[in-house]
């Protein structure tokens, strides 16, 4: 059972945003066993989406449709549904209630007829009721296709997804199993691990497909099974993921696809009743966002102290003045002196902290560009490592960021019981 | 001029990845007037790989593929390139012995087999010699086609695309012109303000077209222009410009497509020799990573403190125990305190303090989930608004980002001279 997924919208073509919708629509398909075949991104233009659904109709089963659906862009996306259906616009009553109750309710201004029209939906269309937000879904069926429209604000699209559509998938069609495990691993580079595993690769059987996804300092190494037998993937991928744990087990440190290492962590610490603070410089907090990004962060993170300016190392971490001048305020000495400051402010188990040089410019410190010292607190002891993470500046410190919580994890886990 | 983008790996089509490349690409050509018709993602198949290829072939002069050049990949897409260009695989001297270089001098391992296998090229391409990496970008044309292969890391791909291709592009293609503006807007939803110029867009001519898009609290107007004659286009875009910003002056913020709210308050705050600082509660860190991912932030940003635990509030920030107890953590009363105390302990002329309940569950707040309190000081004042931003938890983070982001641009731009 395969799908299209395509995304309207000119500002996507010119590069003005990135779209994350397609990413979500996939992985939310991938888990009931629908097959993304493509994802494509087109044009705001009539004859560009006309083409497209022709393309489409009968190659796949299903064929997502974002964006398009605005208020100021209803006109385009519903009229070519129609054109392309030989429909016509109607009002839809529950539609048309939901948007007045939601401006005249909520936003409290009187409903324009651009409003109005939002409630207009083709005549033969399911409609795929949006309780957050003026833009109806629609679901249309031509010959084997279906056509599914949803609205292309990520949280309008993704409460469709989740709540209306796949149940909906689930209840009607019959579907094949996919099944996927992700080992995470840390430290050696994708053709290393590629040559230490050749001969386990090579035995892999036909239906199970290994794929490597490389990202600054981790490779995650993901196997794919897809059959008509669930018993017989899920057999498959377990007894290869333990012959592969006995190659590797060096550098395996996780093995749940949606497991990232924050979220790792964050499980180990509340087990643990253990709490974590941060001081960030080069990081300039994306180490605090990335922890707190995690729902009941609050549980096991104190906070953090983004200390930019070199003063205010000294007055909110108390790093010692003769020690920057001493060692620089980009060095090992100053990056344990943070660390220290910060586990004893935020009264913490432990700690992380970061001073470095991400660029562009080398600022006031000497070190080279992409020099970073990370150091790491924990309830017995301190330490900090020196890294040059090259250029560019994004890719300094997302480095930075995944080495800070993979030393960290390392640390609680010699802790573990 | 017409370029197709193909992203190649089936780590995308299954959502676990967000295909960030094809968005750089977009943009980056688009500045030299290539229009990227179609942006496209496709498996790892050898077959899929030739039939897009085929599909392509004499519809787009440019395509543009990232994905499956690492070196685990490496051979179903070169060998892929073989078969479509009936050509074979021989041996780089120039790529061997960068390659070498790389592993044996920089990563001080052994060049292994795999290694020098990146070194192989088809016989027939030009190749883009990639210095932040192992992997050699290609560029082989097919009658009115040239098909461009680039490695999927997102560094390596854009150092190509940055050094080598675009300025290849300039130097062999004639293009057309293709000029953007764009007017942010603040404060207003997309249906009101289509209302609002809905006779200014009717009277655009032809050769110009608006977009709307929204973000939460925001919405962007892009005006396009394309032509033969760059002065008719600016022309045009310059008048529409003056003509809009008589009819919704008062939620203009800004000008340029590229200059983010974060750029503009640090080009205000630099101009006006200011400094800032942040508390964070709810948004754990995020307001100042965005600040903090502007170059030159160091200028002006003193640093922040991720106040996550409520008695981090009163050790770090100074809050009053008593103002707590009396009206809850997440209330205009302790965002102020908190806007007071980051202000003074990193001895700031502005700052920014937010607290509130993201949700998902209502935590120790008795606040309703998606209530967010944000309070400003300036050098004069301090003062603290209340939003209820909804949910989830990454949208009402978003927006109190945003509108931290507004309500500090507004106080700074009253103190320009």
């Amino acid at each position: 059972m395969k799908a299209t997924i395509v995304t309207i919208g000119d500002e996507i073509l010119i590069g003005q945003i990135v779209d994350t919708n397609s990413s979500y629509i996939a992985k939310a398909i991938d888990k009931i066993g629908v097959q993304t075949h493509e994802m494509l991104s087109i044009s705001d233009d009539k004859q560009h989406i006309l083409n497209t659904f022709s393309n489409l109709q009968n190659k796949v089963e299903l064929v997502f449709i974002t964006g398009g659906l605005g208020p100021t862009k209803d006109d385009i996306t519903k009229k070519t549904f129609c054109d392309y259906f030989d429909d016509t616009l109607v009002e839809n009553e529950d539609v048309f209630l939901h948007v007045k109750e939601l401006i005249e309710g909520i936003y409290k201004r009187p409903i324009s007829q651009m409003n109005r029209d939002q409630a207009l939906v083709p005549s033969k269309c399911e409609v795929l009721f949006n309780k957050v937000g003026t833009a109806p879904g629609m679901w249309m069926r031509k010959e084997n296709t279906v056509f599914i429209s949803l609205p292309g604000v990520p949280y309008e699209m993704k409460y469709l997804v989740e709540n209306v559509i796949i149940p909906k998938i689930i209840r009607e069609y019959k579907r094949p199993f996919i099944l996927h495990k992700t080992i995470m691993t840390y430290g050696q580079g994708e053709s290393l691990i590629a040559e230490r595993i050749e001969d386990w690769e090579n035995n892999l059987p036909d239906f199970v497909r290994l794929a490597y996804l490389p990202s600054p300092g981790r490779v995650r190494l993901r196997l794919t099974a897809r059959g008509e037998n669930r018993e017989i993937l899920q057999k498959a991928i377990d007894n290869n993921v333990v012959l592969l744990a006995k190659i590797i087990n060096d550098i395996i440190v996780g093995f749940d696809e949606d497991e990232t290492i924050e979220v790792v962590i964050g499980r180990l610490l509340t087990q643990q009743n253990k709490t974590l603070a941060t001081a960030e410089s080069c990081t300039g907090g994306k180490i605090a966002q990335v922890i707190t990004s995690v729902s009941g962060a609050s549980n096991y993170f104190r906070g953090g102290i983004v200390s930019y300016a070199t003063d205010t190392k000294i007055s909110q971490l108390n790093v010692n003045s003769d020690t920057i001048k001493k060692y620089s305020v980009v060095s090992a000495e100053v990056a344990k002196e943070m660390v220290i400051g910060i586990k004893n402010a935020m009264n913490s188990d432990y700690a992380i902290a970061t001073t470095g040089n991400a660029g562009p410019s080398k600022g006031e410190a000497e070190a080279a560009i992409g020099t970073v010292f990370i150091a790491i607190a924990t309830p017995d002891e301190v330490f900090a490592e020196e890294f040059n993470f090259g250029q560019p500046r994004e890719k300094v410190i997302d480095r930075t960021v995944n080495k800070a919580f993979e030393l960290l994890q390392k640390e609680i886990l010699k802790n573990v019981q």
